[in-house]
């Protein structure tokens, strides 16, 4: 999988002179939708075939700052699916120094449109093989 | 009509020490949700009537800054109304010292569910007559 | 401690139709701040006086869905503090029913303007003081 | 100059099912900043400097609606230089289609560190000669 890069922009910093803490979980997102992407399964086409993904939680560790104009790469990887749920863990890493800045990791169920659960395996089988995959290639 | 007033958060400031510019176009929609609000027509049960009432344009200019812990009184004023668009115009002052920190405007029109224009007076002559009656209260 | 509440904005949902997550973790900033304000220490104050707070690890779990115009209460605890670092756990509950919407916690060190850690016994024994005297109120 | 791209993420859009109309202002800092970066000179660097550049103005005009996944070309020039303040104007449009989804304008001036105003001419010829490079392109 190709790594996902952020530039660091103005409207993503806060009075202290670094970057917001709650602009990690957004760049999270950006990663792991960039990742279902290059599965071959984006998230749009996700919700036109009916399955929305919600974050079930989330969590997050900073480790040292990240500032504006800092491009940064963030490394999603599925960690844990079942068929039902699956968590995905990120790190956070400076693009030039390689220097790791935060790490992560979000844990999410299927459900259809009006919000019920969805068994991947029966309802979804092609979207359960492309996750199911991407677990043998951690 | 009750002044609407916001305390800045400090998710909502720029390295610049300020309030990032982007959120006073967010204040400016929260005094607008609250107007309708008092004017007996939230926008959420607007939505669930099956009007929908996307932003054609807004302007913000900038006086004086805003900065964190700061509150500022959002006054909200429909100035323009003819059944397929309205004009709201906003001042925005220090809660405390009634300086003028920003004025804006930003003008709309009323969409059905998949997006076609509404003639309020025909299609929802209750609506319309809230908006006229702000009208003349100007 | 007076409970914190916060109608929820309509550019802080998603195209799920439901709040973003990553808009909780901005709600515990807003909780945090509003608590250290009623412990007579606000954060600008806190700034003012050399002390910064930055976040050093946050975590999140939603069990239930917010939605536009919902109105929530945010109560914030500090559960851990040891004069160099903190924790907050918080609860997010629904203003109406007083359900359950989403746990969570962040931990937090004192550093100076220019980054270095604090050891507020030593360094700001009020504010070390006030921290200390939330504890026993838990 | 490069034409600057944008892919909305998901935590852009609303629960219109489009982008909030907030991020356009956002993406205009974007390209701006970009712009910033290609004349040689950042933004970062310029602060770095002691000029900051505050938002006098902006205005935005939504012509056709933006939605998830979609990438965008966001086009900034600027039109007017002083020496004391410009002015950018924005074309955003549809990066397959062409298509043009909105304009804009922000106005800014240059500040020192301590908000006093800056004649760049002869405080900073350097990036004075910039500037008025970019206008005679237009």
């Amino acid at each position: 999988m190709k790594p996902y890069e952020h530039k660091v922009q103005y409207y993503e910093t806060d009075a202290m002179g670094i970057v917001h803490h709650s602009n990690y979980i957004r760049w999270f997102e950006e990663a792991r939708c960039d990742l279902l992407e290059q599965m071959g399964f984006g998230y749009r086409k996700m919700e036109e075939e009916g399955v929305i993904i919600p974050v079930l939680s989330v969590a997050c560790t900073y480790k040292t700052m990240v500032r504006f104009e800092d491009t940064v790469v963030i490394l999603p990887s599925i960690t844990e699916f079942n068929g039902l749920k699956f968590k995905v863990t990120y790190e956070i890493r400076d693009a030039k120094t390689n220097e790791l800045r935060t790490t992560g990791e979000s844990t999410h169920c299927f459900l259809s449109r009006n919000y019920a659960p969805i068994r991947l395996k029966k309802e979804y089988p092609h979207i359960y093989t492309l996750f199911n995959n991407m677990m043998s290639t951690n």
